[in-house]
């Protein structure tokens, strides 16, 4: 049956549009995020924009499953409760930066995409609207984020699993190390130039690395010692 | 100097906002991006922005780099000759989706960003904006993107390198045999939470994945078996 009737199915591709989604990362802390629909789904979006610091969520729906009921009544997010059908979805999407459709019925969705579609809107719909969320990591001062656009999210979440367990100990450390670098060089190095290339150099060297198996005031002084030295040489090339 | 000057400053910390910033990946084809800066920086978003399908692409400056001259010429960009102190910067913000800030003038930079914030767009600028691009890798029909919230970009690169090294062919075939698979299954497996625990199980059968050690349409025919067995057994346990 299964097997039998995608046989015939050929060579599989992937959809056409697969890279050409633009990844950023946004402050959404004071922005309007406007949720269609009550279920797990919906929970499961809610929890993730809520981990953003976004603190203007409203969820519109007949129902709304347990967790979603806890957040409302912990102050979290607004439930609004509605038919949709006989909802003014015009006027509820408008000014929203982010709208998210995914009620439990096929034909409401359609009705809803159909005007939010033509809104200032972000949409995120299943496949088919221009916003996707993803699988996100945030890991010792990294947020990494996975998507398949919308092709295959276990698939995308089995690959967040791998690549979580690639950060190490020492990636913490480094980051740490040249983010402080990053901010205290300029007050040495005005050549922007310069500071990329001492930086880089940190990031290239063996003896940087090592430094990170001691505590990170040590490795810190280490590399501060490594970097003074950089320093120094490109003083006396330049003079 | 270096050392001595930076060791009081005690502990490292990361920027308080680090993880509060939300992963989106948008379809930015249609949307309006205006970038003020013509260098080198300017260049690499243009670059980033431009592989995401976007031919709305504005560069204000006085003087543009060679690759961005080129960009035009090939007309996948506008470049708008101008002096920034005397222009209407409202105006040009007006209805863009994103204003990238990267001019070499840090007054000037400042003198856009007292606009541009207080506009619906979204700002880039630094680590000051709303919004960061990201190191990003496009694989395999994976796109993951990478960011340190601007504290280290030559961080993030380090560990775009690593992590796209992680993805294999394996993760490659699965991703798209489980793309099939989802699209196909709503014909034949109407619950949706069936459909779901179908695919789960396939990402984690070692069956399944020993199937991708032959060509494509074999292994497809493999998995297509084992999910006809499933479906199977989950009509004989609801009869």
């Amino acid at each position: 049956m299964f097997r039998q009737e995608s046989s015939a199915e050929g060579f599989l591709t992937l959809p056409a549009n697969i890279y050409e989604m633009f990844p950023m990362f946004v402050d959404i802390s004071a922005k309007r995020v406007v949720v269609f629909g009550g279920g797990n789904v919906a929970e499961r979006k809610v929890r993730q924009i809520l981990e953003s610091g976004c603190r203007n969520i409203e969820v519109y729906s007949l129902d709304f499953a347990d967790e979603l009921k806890k957040r409302y009544r912990n102050g979290e997010i607004e439930c609004i409760k509605c038919d949709l059908w006989h909802a003014d979805i015009d006027k509820i999407v408008e000014g929203a930066f982010i709208v998210i459709i995914c009620t439990d019925d096929d034909a409401l969705n359609e009705r809803i995409y159909e005007i939010a579609r033509f809104s200032s809107s972000l949409v995120n719909y299943g496949d088919k609207g221009d916003m996707f969320m993803s699988s996100v990591i945030r890991k010792d001062g990294f947020i990494i984020a996975i998507s398949t656009s919308g092709s295959s999210p276990a698939m995308a979440r089995r690959m967040k699993r791998r690549i979580a367990s690639v950060i190490c100990d020492d990636d913490a450390k480094m980051l740490r190390i040249q983010t402080w670098l990053r901010a205290h060089l300029r007050n040495f190095v005005h050549d922007p130039n310069q500071r990329r290339e001492i930086l880089n150099n940190v990031l290239n060297s063996s003896e940087c690395w090592e430094a990170l198996d001691d505590d990170i005031e040590s490795a810190k002084a280490r590399i501060a010692n490594f970097v003074d030295s950089m320093i120094e040489m490109m003083q006396k090339c330049s003079q």
